[in-house]
């Protein structure tokens, strides 16, 4: 299968990480706890980092969370980038206090003096700023000529671009967020096919873990396998760890990303193992090995299992009682169901110290 | 936005659930038990059939098995396929027992004269087969000659039809199910192109709730955008009502399917209510209402809730111990936090019953 063929895209950087020209596919959350709230953001900082994602947005709606940026800063490697509404002073604190990028719209962060305020302290310091246009916040003009549509998302998107243009900065990227679904992947096509910017993707508001999951895995994974989109967040209603586990998975899905693929059967009159029980011990016991380039199965049918699972690295075929262990299509050894799981791992590990 | 241009298939019928030509899409699960394990699979069936599920598959692997098809039958209203492998015998006891529709593969269920009884048992009820395909188990001359591509997929496909073609049976629907998204995208798509006969979409093997979820999102939503597919089965290591919710929502974010859209925000630090609780409340309160078209919105913020959320029919925006309760952009009250879930299923019952 062919790789998928990405738009070229204009190179920025967020602190250390590249975004746009081919650079992966980076993957963004934000804090669900006012920035303020210094102790409890450096957890979830944490929890973050930890779980892959790449780049921190936090929300500065005052100078209490501008100020915090400094101490937060200090305690991850993910570059920050601070959220701003309507207000160009908190873009000029957020700056000062270290950020490494600004999500703003120009057009609606105050005075044209104050725009030009952010555009030069933004322009020494070398932070880019990401337009962020939502469907739920248009323009009235723009709704009136074009109605709720991608000519109105994108005419919006532009709009702020031609402004900081204008003031000579191109470090932009730019979302055009919706939530409703065909809005969203037709107005990131009208947009991909107007502009090089980079392109920051998701689905705004799309709801609770389940149905946030689906839409932003349809609209991101479309526009993906496009060559379209530079970084993505996935929005979800959901502690914010679980918007990089499936921004993760997106990627992996779309082999965006390395890492280790799990595959296992649905389970069916045949299967005569508990296999949603297997499944879960092996994606636990394999956690750790997360980022690790493997294919590995979990199949419910000894019979079928090892044949029809040839494309895994490994893998165990569950039988009744007992099981398979295999790899790349050939059965290594037969062994008590309650082994599996640690053979499995074994070789697994063999592999990966290799 | 343009609704989805479905492609023209041939139209064929499963028990009352029409298949292709511009039918809706229909969703498909499988019982994940024996099927002569009749009172176990009775409990499932009803579970399924309450969730939405419209076709039901169970597996055929001895005539005990074919045997329970015709009490399994007189309890749901759903039309039953009987999955079978290798066998012709199976598939013709099936048929006797009142079967709705087979999936197996003619060149695999024995010899040619078994293939015909089958063909001409089917044709005397009208009975549909489905062809499926699976990457896991192509044959050795198309695998060396095309490697595991959609070519090899496809082909293998071809060859089963054209068996049921020379015997002049076309009640026909088809799968090329594979664990990779990619090269399941690109089969289905070369497919397509080359035969009008309706298609039954699935990744097999697609792995646990959440990863599997993602794949199916994925892969089912990039090809239902671009018109392609009949019917659908989620696959998931999870229980069957699982794999119709996801599959359920799946087609209402593609506007294949009409029912309650719930949008909600990610939580930012903006938040200052517990979100995630009240999205499982709301979701929970109006789980009975799942088929109606309408789009509620929960929003974390009430200054820029209701105006972001001016697509939803109704909505509930959190505020700081009290929110706000609005109709499509209006605000129509203001309420403690507490009673906001319970006036916004007023609203909802009220709509309901207008």
């Amino acid at each position: 299968m062919e790789n998928i063929n990405r738009k070229p895209t204009k190179r920025i950087s967020l602190g250390k990480v590249e975004i746009g020209d081919n650079a992966p596919v980076s993957i963004q959350s934000m804090l669900s706890l006012p920035t303020a709230h210094v102790t409890a953001c450096i957890k979830q900082l944490h929890e973050l980092e930890a779980a892959g994602c790449e780049i921190v947005r936090m929300s500065v709606t005052d100078l209490k969370d501008a100020k915090a940026l400094a101490i937060l800063k200090r305690e991850t490697k993910m570059p920050i980038v601070a959220d701003i509404h309507f207000d160009y002073k908190l873009a000029l604190a957020a700056l000062e206090h270290g950020v490494d990028g600004l999500r703003l719209n120009p057009g609606n962060i105050g005075s044209r003096e104050g725009v030009e305020q952010v555009v030069k302290a933004s322009l020494e310091r070398q932070i880019p700023i990401r337009i962020g246009v939502n469907s739920g916040s248009l323009p009235a003009d723009l709704l009136s000529q074009y109605g709720l549509s991608p000519q109105s998302m994108v005419e919006a998107a532009l709009r702020h671009v031609r402004i900081l243009e204008e003031l000579h900065f191109d470090q932009i990227k730019i979302s055009v967020k919706a939530s409703q679904l065909p809005l969203m992947v037709e107005s990131y096509r009208l947009l991909s096919s107007l502009t090089d910017y980079p392109l920051h993707l998701g689905i705004t508001e799309s709801g609770s873990m389940l149905r946030g999951t689906i839409k932003s895995s349809i609209a991101l994974g479309t526009l993906l396998q496009e060559g379209i989109g530079d970084t993505i967040r996935v929005s979800l209603t959901a502690p914010p760890l679980e918007e990089v586990n499936v921004a993760k998975e997106i990627l992996k899905s779309l082999s965006l990303r390395k890492g280790l693929n799990i595959i296992s059967c649905p389970t069916c009159g045949r299967t005569r193992i508990n296999l949603m029980e297997l499944v879960e011990k092996v994606e636990t016991a394999l956690a750790p090995y997360e980022d690790i380039p493997l294919t590995v199965a979990v199949m419910g049918c000894a019979v079928n299992g090892p044949g029809e699972a040839r494309e895994a690295d490994f893998g165990i075929a569950g039988g009744d009682g007992e099981g398979l262990v295999f790899a790349r299509g050939e059965i290594i050894k037969k062994v008590p169901e309650s082994q599996l799981v640690e053979e499995l791992l074994a070789m697994i590990i063999a592999e990966v110290e290799r």
